[in-house]
């Protein structure tokens, strides 16, 4: 078993940086603080013998010997980055699970013929810079470097110039090892409330949802609210509320294996006597079904531009962000079924409502993923709340899928 | 006749302050660009012959001795401030054509029994403190100065302290000389579309449409775009679109004389996959008719907090600005419709869509205001274009009611 109060601590210690406004973080990804925070993680894991390889996207490797020099290792990871609002659980949980683990492994003088590495993924909210699970993304192939590096935040600044300025490129180069991992197992709070409303300790994540991010703009004519008659606007703000509806209504139809809604927006030029002459938002569809996820795009893709027609608007729909529907190693998820059998934990299968980087890691290697409860089923909100229980009961399954996946 | 190209001439260089970004101006009030601007104003009137007073407000007054100590001042005025993408006219025309006849006046030799006063009200637009017009209403009486010091902008810097920073706190008490006021004229373009359309030259404004600005809040719960399942969600930004539509429809419902928009809305925490969790966002109704006017109000603040229940959200609403349909001077306009007409300008009576300094002076003093048609009746907008013609029109008139009223 796992040091509960031990992982607490560090999930407490961790969370005194970048505190957000409201009892949660915000640590967002290639900040001061998501600097900071790195450290003290790289700081906790060469106490505990483990030595550290960084890549050119930043992602963070800390390696524990194996016995055998040819065995490939076993990861073990998530994000440290955080929402603006965000959570003080959400990825940490997963990298000092794993930091966890390790510490426990070196308490029990336990040694594995795998090598074992913890990771920290960049930038995985994918809220600073579009899309999410960068990069894990770019490790995994599925984006280029040069095309991450050029991402901007709403400043402009870019990805690279940030990596850069917090300190943290690396000189590997990245993807380098994506063939050499013999599995990964990524625990996640659930942040979503399945697993408290069905009283389970443990998820057994089998599958993820697909996603698309849509970013659209709305372009009209920002006018005088007082003396521009009513038929003569063209009013982007309304074209907005409608597609609003339209993201809304799309997402409804498909119930319950379908999710949308749009986060972001930005109005110009955001004057109480304006109206507004553009808008600029983002769009977020998920399903676990390729199907159903593909058809809501395609289904807002045709009647957006009706809806603008209407009202004498323009639209154009820019893809911001996609992943298809993960279907997760079953040799890994077995490992994560058996060890909560045998820990005595209550477990279901459960398909992951949001991205993970173990969802582009999937595309490389065996991967699988253990959930936790959340507390309201609420994430990506300073409130989000775990209990000691739950994060030990999800790190004790950890350490007993790694232990046997590693090979003692 | 005023002097239409020294006219232009000016116009084109107080452009100059606080250009935009696509050729007009973002002069916002309390701006170094606003300090900037009044010190170019107050060099061309004491150039002019004119003496200075601020009031702590910060409204100039410029003053042009009559012959009779005893007569009260006429007063021609507008505002200098700019929309953050407004244009080169809106408020400039009205402060520069009184400039324009006072130099005219000076040309010509022409003494006035009246004192003619030429005002720059600050604050007019209200975008950066609302309300709009904030500065010419304490002065008549309508806020109380420390409720107009206390507004914030977007950044929590006050008007009182902004004011103080650009060095323009007068030591005239506000409102002082509110009562001694022989009549006031404000020339203006009209912000619409009606004169191009009419081919009139001239409008005689006899009345202004009222207007509400509400500040609505709507609060539900931020979490995961992706794990939330649909029925759980409490989208703050969905609730904003349906009162989008609620603000769209009222206003339809009364054509053509009412409008209504939604200028001004800021999401949080603004993240592409996190369900808004709060936005607040301004109203701005307007109609010509005290029911009508009110009536959307209360229809507003009726249907929407059952907007609100549905989707299990709260609503506030607060009213942040408004003002009574307005009837200005009958002796005023006819002293603006005649000289129209001595000049052989086309002209036709109009109501103003927009609000303006003249309707709160026209609380305390015989108030009267010129429109000169705009371009595709287009304002708020850097694109905003009159011509020379329509400028020198205005201030023709302009200047035959103000020597009219003042008498030689
Ligand atoms: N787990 C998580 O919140 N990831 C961010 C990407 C997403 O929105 O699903
Ligand atoms: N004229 C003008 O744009 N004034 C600002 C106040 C309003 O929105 O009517």
């Amino acid at each position: 078993r796992i040091n509960g109060d031990r992982l607490w601590d560090s999930l407490m210690d961790m969370a005194k940086i970048g505190p957000g406004v409201a009892g949660g973080n915000n640590r967002q990804t290639l900040t001061d603080a998501d600097a900071e925070g790195r450290k003290l993680f790289q700081k906790w894991c060469e106490d505990a013998g483990m030595t550290m390889a960084v890549d050119t996207m930043g992602n963070m490797f800390m390696t524990r010997p194996g016995t055998d020099p040819d065995a490939l290792p076993v990861y073990m990871g998530s994000h440290l980055d955080t929402q603006p609002t965000g959570g003080k659980y959400d990825g940490v949980l997963g990298v000092l699970g794993g930091l966890e683990v390790v510490r426990t492994m070196n308490d029990l003088g336990i040694k594995t013929k795998h090598p074992i590495v913890v990771t920290n993924w960049s930038n995985e909210e994918g809220t600073r810079f579009a899309p999410a699970m960068l990069a894990s993304g770019v490790f995994a192939g599925i984006h280029t470097q040069d095309w991450a590096y050029g991402k901007e935040d709403a400043e402009g600044k870019t990805f690279g110039d940030e990596l850069k300025r917090i300190g943290w490129v690396g000189d590997e180069e990245v993807g380098a090892r994506a063939d050499k991992i013999h599995a990964m197992f990524e625990l996640h709070i659930e942040q979503g409330p399945i697993l408290e409303a069905e009283g389970k300790d443990i998820g057994v994540v089998t599958h993820g949802q697909g996603l698309w991010w849509l970013q659209v703009t709305v372009t009209g004519r920002d006018s005088h609210t007082g003396s521009t008659p009513m038929p003569m606007r063209r009013n982007a703000g309304l074209g907005m509320a409608r597609m609003t509806e339209l993201v809304h209504e799309i997402a409804m139809k498909h119930q319950p294996a379908a999710v949308g809604a749009i986060g972001h927006c930005d109005v110009y030029p955001n004057s109480r006597n304006v109206i507004p002459g553009k808008v600029v938002f983002t769009v977020d569809f998920r399903s676990p079904d390729q199907a159903t996820l593909d058809g809501m795009k395609a289904e807002f893709e045709a009647k957006a531009p009706k809806i603008a027609e209407e009202l004498g608007l323009s639209v154009e729909i820019e893809e911001a962000g996609h992943f298809d529907p993960v279907t997760f190693d079953p040799g890994c998820v077995t490992a994560i079924r058996s060890a909560a059998e045998r820990l005595g934990y209550s477990h279901q299968d459960i398909v992951s409502g949001a991205g993970h980087d173990a969802c582009w890691i999937n595309k490389v290697a065996p991967t699988a993923m253990i959930m936790c409860p959340c507390v309201d089923g609420l994430s990506h909100n300073e409130a989000e709340e775990i209990s000691k229980e739950w994060a030990t009961a999800g790190a004790d399954v950890l350490f007993h899928a790694v232990v046997e996946t590693a090979e003692i």
